[in-house]
């Protein structure tokens, strides 16, 4: 029954209890302890290169596209002009590669608080890595809460690409980032963060959707399939300034000429409009929230 | 690195190496070897009791509804009577739990060719195997393909919920079985087989995908999230022998409150059509083959 042996690696949290994903390991070639986690780079059997951190799986090659297409497409197709973009996280490049591509976008700003993992993913995961080295960029090290503090209205969208909300990720999952994000935003502006999965976490997803729904004058929630995360999937939850954003109807709609020469292979329209479906029950549970925070609005609790 | 222990369940396949999830197993419920395969049902520690056939995870008790609901009423839904079903495999009963479910079925007939299966879901996986005891439902114990060919132009739908395509199973994603199919139904009838996932197989996809097109007037591909399969999902062919069926326009939209009655939890009418919408890569892949198998109708190369 227990058919691993040596050679694989198995990530275990308390976040999904009883279920473990296990990637075959061709070679270890990286490991590391950083003032703020474990660093480990695998070269796997079948999977291209994965980065954990803290043991729990943050991307592989053969499927991180998926992430980072829609975390950054999401918002940016739902802004009518993202010219200036704030990335909080994100050590390992993908996300500013796939925003560096949208072709509004004039400055990219990006703060992560592990230089280290910026280091291991230019030398070792360099078809990520290559992101944090784009001409739009301006690279940060440093907290990202106290970095919005001191950047007032500056951004139009802000991606949020956290590790889960256990250890020191978890103050980007409450309220107050979510009104620091507001802060930092120029009138109109959007944000989008990871939000976990409704298969094995829906409390801490409708938590955290809660937050963003409070904060902003429109909220939504969508999902991408990743394979190699846990139930196959990943949340976002996505917030605007603008009482018009409609998120489930991008604005700006590429051709499939433009989406090639883009190389994008998990985004298009259709998909950021199928994003927005949730399964009866995960539905339920958000649209309850909805409901909740505008009872409380209407009869002045809030 | 290696973090599992005694205690654990663990995936192999040749369709999938290189990745493995892993359960952890409280209690060894029933373990036994068939004339067709071994059977094993565990009580997991979080997601409820599991049905294992030759080491491959069937369905648990936490999320198989997504499973049944949708290759149920994706095809049952795109019909526009579906009086007459017929199940190929589907053992454990899940599949006539949901197909029952539809008003408009007013018999089922299931064909199972192992026994034990029948037996062990009765016993062990209740909440599955109270389907086979529904009473639109007729029973048989044998080969789907025989019974196929012995009742032609029967049924409005024909549901395959088989293993995956190694071992005993390889025959009912074959050309030859699409056309088995197409004999036993009605004229506008519809058939709808588990399919596998684009993201470890998709040139198995694909390959089934086009039996099914070049075998049926209209022809589809859905998926549905199931996070203890291979890759977090699973796929759905959809044949038609109507030119007139649209698979991602439901002709049957039931309300929210059918909904509840019928105790669904992942399907509606707007899942059903987020259910086609695929990632790129995944849709450039299949959207080939329809070109190509289009050009050979044309140059009468078919």
């Amino acid at each position: 029954m227990n058919g691993l042996k040596e050679g694989w690696f198995s990530e275990l949290s308390s976040l999904w209890p009883g279920i473990s994903l296990s990637l075959q390991v061709n070679e270890v070639l990286h490991s590391e302890k950083s003032d703020y986690q474990d660093i480990l780079v695998l070269q796997t059997k079948s999977h291209g290169r994965a980065l954990i951190l803290d043991g729990i799986i943050q991307c592989t090659e053969s499927d991180e596209f998926a992430y980072q297409e829609m975390i950054s497409f999401l918002p940016l197709c739902s802004h009518p002009s993202p010219k200036k973009v704030l990335i909080v996280g994100g050590g390992d490049g993908g996300v500013a590669r796939e925003v560096a591509k949208h072709p509004d976008v004039e400055s990219i700003v990006q703060v992560e608080i592990d230089s280290h993992v910026l280091d291991v993913s230019k030398k070792f995961l360099p078809f990520m890595g290559a992101g944090l080295t784009n001409p739009k960029l301006t690279l940060h090290v440093g907290d990202g809460f106290r970095f919005m503090a001191q950047h007032r209205h500056e951004f139009d969208v802000i991606i949020t690409d956290s590790s889960d909300p256990v250890g020191p990720a978890v103050c980007l999952f409450q309220q107050s980032y979510f009104e620091s994000m507001r802060e930092a935003l120029k009138p109109g502006g959007i944000v989008c963060s990871q939000a976990g999965t409704v298969w094995a976490n829906i409390d801490i997803v409708a938590q955290t959707f809660q937050h963003c729904h409070q904060t902003f004058r429109k909220a939504s929630f969508a999902y991408a399939a990743v394979p190699t995360y846990p139930t196959g999937q990943i949340g976002f939850v996505l917030g605007s300034l603008s009482p018009e954003t409609n998120f489930k109807e991008p604005l700006r709609i590429f051709s499939e000429t433009e989406l090639d020469s883009f190389n994008m292979n998990y985004y298009s329209a259709e998909v950021h409009r199928a994003a927005f479906i949730l399964p009866r029950f995960a539905r339920k549970a958000l649209d309850e929230i909805v409901s909740n925070v505008t009872d409380e609005a209407n009869t002045g609790d809030r």
